[in-house]
């Protein structure tokens, strides 16, 4: 059996599976992997659509996973776009729509290589397992969650992972994620006393002590990047008083920031430093500062060795290009996937990603087939 | 004749003269005025009603003149109020209503002290001049800046004047007003370049760098007072930004400040100011500020002087406390006066002028009728 991973990218495609919407993408996926020999449980929770599938025995003690995502951002403004955004269209070598890049290709590709190979060499002691969710772009907390938890509650596992995510900046092959930076966003409210704006001896103004603590974090260094690292980043993202009134001082003043962070630190830890700074930050002014935190992942990476390795070594066979071991960019599910097994990301060339006209080379599609097979043949092969 | 003050403050409470509407308030006093001699000439501009009333020769050469308003903020929650806002009732010793202190008893005390004394020592070589606006508590655009207009137009003058505003802060005669601090406010827009919190080197954050600058303006010491003025004050009143996304730079941001200066500035040298530390904010770090100032009046003070000394005297003979020649608080129509004449404002006590249950004492308007009276008297005699 050989499947078309192109062919498949554009049934996805056609699919209009906006976050929570599951509009028939992993129907579509179910029947392909079912028709391949692979037994699949849909493992819905709380309405969040998600597909288990597994080919060879439960927990065969190698077992290759891959994990993806069927829903996709909304397209924005429809006119915009040159073709219709769920049309899926093939036109010079190129497929357009919604999730072409964000990651219809790279689920079609990975479903498609591991079809391919269960139904030409199936494995004898091992196991392939697939598992896609229909929301990663939303809140994610019914997604991989859910698919990770029924899977530790059915003795299911996975012993190495693939993470279809785009992770090519320029060219096909030219990067892999083998891990990402971890997330903090904080919501910074400062208290004072409201005032007359010709009075301000009578007042106390939050404004000019959240500025100074927002100065003074904008300006602070976390680290200066580690081994597989860049430097953790703060930005703050917001600033906000709704104050209309030009002689009033106001009460009240807020701001937001984000914490991309690496291995140098954790979550918890940033926190604590966030909390003592706004703490000083306060001394002496007579303004009052709350800190709602929520951390959305902690820093992980998955260290060169012989899994990285493996799929190091099929990117560069396939492609010709060494890519680059990143943590760079957002996060993605695989912070979940981490938790149960190595796990690194590879897929399609992502500068359209989340844009009008979304698309990917089709021939990319077919390329990241062929690195996914590889991958699996490999490892198979090795252990 | 002998006018009885606190009647006229009752009539003028009942009408409901919210800025901008008149509601009979400009009418009441126009009879009255009438009735005791005065010509008088609606000055209304651009639905703006005002009254002008002379008694005496046009440009006599000593013209004592008054200055004050009949609109009056609005009730808010009117169920909070213990007496309805426009009833002018009177209850032990107190009268009650929107407008009893800013300033309808300052206008009926004037107008009371006027009609007495041309109708009981007309003036043989002198004139008395009033001019009420009933828009000063709004724009103020065609209200007293209007009547002075059309006082100039006319070749009408006044050679002093009182403004009736509230001037007291704890008990009547305790302060009167002898300048005002002059008002700028700037709006400062920041505009960098948007992106992904997870990229922040390929944006251009212009937060920080307004935040930045919120932090030097607010310790920015403008000067250590002068003679007859407090230091100035720097404000920033807003901060806003309205992004609601965590994981976006947004592409702009902007500051709201309010300067309340003394004469050792003029609005001209501060904006300039002003725009030379943003321009220096913006170097090197790629965000462009716009700065957008409005004037809202030149500080200015009438220096201790015979017109101050014949009012001081005035407030000191009937009340016996010898009042403070202050230069503190907001703006008043005294910015607009103070072009014409020597102006000074005396008034009642002002705690609870913006308030729910705005009230004055009756036996302070009989009081201010007699101040205002000496004063009269003491100008004509000493010419």
């Amino acid at each position: 059996m050989t499947l078309d991973p192109i062919d498949l990218t554009a049934q996805l495609v056609r699919c209009p599976s906006v976050t929570p919407h599951e509009a028939g993408a992993l129907e579509v996926l179910r029947e392909v992997l079912e028709g391949g020999g692979f037994s699949c449980t849909r493992v819905d929770r709380n309405g969040t659509p998600n597909l288990f599938a597994r080919f060879g025995e439960k927990a065969a003690g190698r077992t290759f996973g891959f994990n993806g995502h069927t829903d996709v951002v909304p397209v924005g403004d429809e006119a915009s776009w040159t073709r219709p955004p769920f049309s899926g269209e093939i036109a010079d070598g190129i497929l357009w729509g919604r999730g072409a890049t964000d990651m219809k290709s790279g689920v079609a590709a990975f479903v498609a290589a591991a079809v391919d190979y269960v139904t030409q060499t199936p494995p004898t002691d091992g196991a392939i397992v697939i598992a896609i969710t229909g929301d990663e772009e939303g809140v994610a907390t019914d997604g991989t969650v859910a698919l990770l938890d029924w899977m530790r509650a059915e003795g299911e596992t996975m012993d190495v992972c693939i993470v279809g995510e785009p992770t090519c900046p320029d060219a096909f092959g030219d990067m892999m994620k083998i891990g990402r930076r971890g997330s903090l966003n904080a919501r910074i409210t400062a208290r004072g006393v409201q005032g007359h704006a010709a009075y301000p001896h009578r007042a106390a103004n939050p404004i000019p002590v959240l500025a100074a603590l927002v100065d003074a974090l904008s300006r602070h260094s976390l680290d200066q990047g580690t081994a597989h690292f860049d430097p953790s980043t703060l930005v703050v993202t917001s600033f906000d008083t709704g104050n209309l009134a030009t002689n009033v001082i106001p009460a009240q003043c807020s701001a937001m920031l984000n914490i991309r962070f690496n291995d140098a630190h954790t979550g918890a830890e940033l926190s604590d430093w966030l909390r003592a700074k706004v703490a000083r930050a306060c001394e002496g002014t007579g303004i009052t500062m709350d800190v709602e935190i929520s951390i959305s992942g902690e820093s992980f990476v998955t260290l060169p060795g012989p899994f990285v390795d493996t799929v190091r070594q099929a990117v560069e066979a396939e492609t010709g290009r060494a890519p680059v071991l990143s943590t760079s960019g957002g996060t993605s599910d695989a912070r979940f996937v981490k938790n149960l097994c190595p796990v690194v990301e590879f897929g399609v060339v992502g500068k359209s990603m989340h844009q009008v006209d979304e698309h990917v080379a089709v021939d990319d599609i077919t390329a990241l087939k062929n690195v996914y097979s590889r991958a699996i043949r490999a490892y198979f092969d090795e252990v």
